[in-house]
């Protein structure tokens, strides 16, 4: 261990998200994983041998968890001493989520959370470092509801709109605001986790459901844009957002065909030109703080007819950057576009990184 | 040769779509391939010897044809005598297959194409048997303008938007006109030929981009839709359409999720049970005449939450049929949904097929 | 139910084996599915509801067994008087298995099963009809011994080997025995069945292990091959083989790369035209009795450098056709060849009702 | 231009595997691509024009790169002054590349190439530096043989064999000689460049057939292994190898299962244990020069019973390292193994950077 590192645990640690957040903090500057936790079954077991051939990430489990003893993450009180806060890669039913970040959130261990179980907590944060810092403004109000010390609850949204989000968000902060937009993606079967999507699925074959994914989709949008008042997060009216999700045979990399409106007469409309050059100038408070996962230049344009591509575009900027082409007239709405996000990096495990990364440098985790 | 059949021809015998016209023959009842006919590399060869390794459908050619000397697709005349009326797989630039087509034509030889050369020549009916049967009549104008005696051209349209464009119809015709549409498709490989797309862009990616296909799409919907004026085709003036094209790893069927508006008051838009009744009680002149080709139910309603999809639906009712599914209201427009057709038989040979069938049907092949 | 076909069950009907076995029984000249037992989960259940938007093969349940109710497969006196013999496509652990198709057996209907599990009892006949129709003189020792008066068990092997068996046992009767082969496969992924192998898997990205599956072929070749011996089979003592089994990304076909050394002195050793010749003309007892699913020619050799390949070949003569190219000398044993079967028609349920089809004509059926 | 580097020029570098080498020398410590050549057609351009939509390789061409204007490939001339030796990357028909190769030589411009045309020429090192650096002395001949000053010309062998070429050479090494093997490969479609394998034969399919490439592997065997005899190279005269090489649908990393016998009596041969250690101990010259490129370990031995796998294994130590698996007795010959190599790394470009890295260390590039 690091003395200058913060000790954080994974629980979860053996699913797959779970092995992204193992795999990606394995030289990560400011935190070390110190602690794993995962079912009971996996209890008591070297983390190498609890994922044993399971293990899906790069080659080999990073030598310095590979012997590190799982814990059953159904005990918080574990977790104390052995690591100042936790991210949650829990994979159970959405109540036993809650009731378990909860409970070790009343230990004093932060809970960064990649779970959907606390999305539509209202004094819960849902963060996308670039969009909304100023919603950690509730964490005080929740700590003080629920008569947390130091513990508390962040989380990030689905995987499904980070492509758009950035982009979306950067128009409407530049005078531009969406009034609705039509979206269809084209998801990534890591997305699922494992065994997650079976390959009978995804051989010679596309799925044009993901279950739950198109009303998540819908509705977090909101949420991400809302404002803080009376320490809780009140929703934005809009963008009105309509999603078609469908799974596609793609390792890593949600791709999203974008036809969006805006909210504004036809005269003050923005010109692709502007709205290229608002994207490319685009940054933000992780910019700044420059965090060390988060993407020089969260949005990038490209220009060939034929990008972005998931295999050829996913991993720019570590996987942090979205990544959009074909920005042109809409014949319906206004404009279209396509936008592409690394799903297990931004979308994922790297995107929870950034969330507690934001939290540090906010001073969060300054008491523990 | 049966003696009860017509003699037809395929030019651009060798490629793709031609192989599909050859295989799709085999057992027709009305028309027997005759006449095969290709780029002068392959002229003089047999056509198993043309085609050799590179028969791409089923595991062999069939019998009857595989004897056929393959004829220099680029000498009209060599067809005479030898087949009634060809269909058109050619693959060569446009002006090159207008002036071939043409030349066919002048020889008394009509041509049912499947090329794009011809598709906005608006003394050219460009049929969906089902929709727009009626646009026969501009052939009679056709012949008498190019001073042609028996010959003449029809075509269809393109695979893209088959999944989508009878539902489409059959809404309009039972009082529900649409207003505006937003479609992202998800098409399979085969539709770009062979070699076609590279394995390298679809292993593990989608490509976000097939060229002149939104285009395509997006005009040729007015066409279908459009009425005869003058022995010519005036297009519709909706509805408006926005299409996103995407290739994925698919090898047969075309994939829309498409989102849409009535052209209508609120109260006096379909319900969603309406809908589903007016797509499945759909049936029209194919159905009427029984082509051999002709799906019997044209749009196929599925109620799992995770259809249709590509490799289950593609082949239903000979590959002929739409399949339909996860019917839903819209948050932005008025309903969405999920459709598919396949897009080498319904998109290409077999929706050939039938348009000749129909031809014959209609009595177009009577004097040859 | 038609009056002149047997009634008969599949037991394991909503796995994807037993989805095959009712999908491919649809018209069956002989058989009609009367009976359908599953786990206890789905026993109560419309058979349509019980696999709801888990069936995979085709887009709809065939009519006929849609509405059947399916029983608890445990309970092997349900299917009494519902239907005449079983197909057991159970997927339980071995023990379980083997018991549940003895108590089927003991109540007098006769089991024709998939399953591994009494693959090495020695007095039921692990059936290949082209190769060991003899076998099935072991039954009546079977009846005898467990005391069993109508029922019986008869079963398949693996869908591993079932592309060399039948050229490897052509050679062999011709009177060219083989010592040793090495081969490696490359199986489908529907082999795994539903959900199986996990996409994230087969996504660029083979895996170079089936478990199970080696010593399996290694061992099954030689009780096919083996002789009858005081009501038992007793396995031959050769050739010996090594196989590499592997899981690629395909849906249906099993393709086997080998490698193969004669155990013959070398003057004696057949020439690749007259191997070609003795698999070309290959016909065994099941083209003799003319049994409805048995391919015509039992083995395909084809010329092109490329073939055989899954997509293409493996549909030859209604999937019961193993295809072979490639034929050609190897550097190291005598000869290579590349051959392919369709995993699930008859590495599967078109194999097991060609087993079926083979007790029927023998008379194995008469008495029930 | 960093002064301390040696300028490189890449020949064929609009192609795949030039573009390889533009990626793979970006942050090259001693070597900066300054020239690149292609065909006329992309002549004249600058680079980044050159390959547009068509670059493959991670989502930007080199900033260094990007702005050179391509040269004619054809005029070696126009290569000098420009940089001090060139990577030939041709893709052309053989005669033309071994003229072109020999006219860089003849102009004082060692050729490091990957094209095959010059793999069997006598005087010219086909080289693997952990197998044969030895070679290199064959150097001195060729230059005075053909009467050239400065200028040479080395290769590197097939990507096929790379997986199994250095576990069978520290074998040799350690005692144990190989008498024979019997290697089947699942090799990745870039192997055959861009736009190389259809689509359409690699979804739902593999093909068991790559072009000359079986013949490729069994001779190159032998000359890799060869020994140095008046200026030439002379084959080795075993190990006897037959090889099947197939086609899968994987984008990087070729897969080997490997059966071997030894040319031992049975109570010399060496145990798994005994394979292992030789396998996880063998180093060879470039790890003893630290060269670049050199994996640390260049053969890695895994315990899993499903490794190596491409997508998890293909990028071990910078993609140079060779990674095996499933070693366990061969019932046939003496041991079965799986092994795995990056085909584009290791087995191309990367390959032939190690090459000229070797040179480089012993002093062949001193004189330019």
């Amino acid at each position: 261990m690091c003395a200058h590192k913060i000790a954080v645990g994974v629980l979860g640690a053996t699913g797959m998200v779970g092995q992204r957040y193992i795999y990606l903090l394995k030289d990560h500057p400011w935190f070390e994983v110190t602690y794993v936790a995962a079912s009971p079954r996996s209890a008591g077991k070297k983390y190498r041998e609890a994922v044993e051939s399971r293990w899906l990430i790069g080659s080999d489990v990073p030598a310095g968890v590979a012997d590190l003893v799982v814990q059953d993450a159904n005990d918080a009180k574990l977790a104390l001493g052995a690591c100042k806060f936790v991210f949650s890669a829990l994979e159970m039913d959405k109540d036993a989520i809650k009731a378990l970040e909860a409970a070790y959130a009343a230990e004093g261990i932060p809970v960064v959370s990649n779970a959907s179980a606390n999305r539509w907590t209202d004094d819960v944060p849902m963060l996308i470092p670039e969009i909304n810092p100023h919603h950690l403004s509730v964490i005080a109000e929740q700590k003080k509801h629920r008569g947390w010390d130091k513990g508390f609850i962040a989380v990030k949204p689905n995987c499904s709109l980070q492509s758009y989000m950035m982009p979306i968000f950067a128009l409407q902060q530049a005078g531009y605001p969406v009034k609705r937009m039509i979206v269809t993606t084209l998801q990534a079967t890591s997305g699922a986790g494992y065994p997650g999507v079976p390959s009978f699925d995804m051989i010679d074959n596309i799925v044009p459901y993901i279950g739950g994914e198109e009303e998540k989709t819908e509705r977090e949008v909101l949420k991400i844009l809302g404002t803080v008042k009376d320490g809780k997060i009140e929703n934005a009216a809009g963008p009105l957002v309509a999603a078609h999700c469908n799974r596609v045979p793609v390792i890593d990399g949600h791709t999203a065909c974008v036809s969006l409106e805006f909210d504004l007469p036809e005269n003050k409309k923005p010109s692709l030109e502007e709205i290229e050059r608002v994207w490319t100038a685009f940054t933000a408070l992780p910019q700044e703080l420059a965090l060390p996962s988060a993407p020089v230049q969260p949005i990038i344009v490209r220009h060939e007819p034929n990008r972005p591509q998931p295999r050829r575009d996913r991993e720019n900027d570590k996987g942090m950057a979205v990544t959009i082409g074909r920005l042109r007239t809409c014949p319906v709405f206004d404009i279209r576009f396509v936008a592409l996000s690394h799903n297990t990096k931004r979308g994922a495990a790297l995107g929870g990184i950034l969330n507690a990364e934001l939290l540090k440098a906010k001073g969060f985790f300054d008491a523990l």
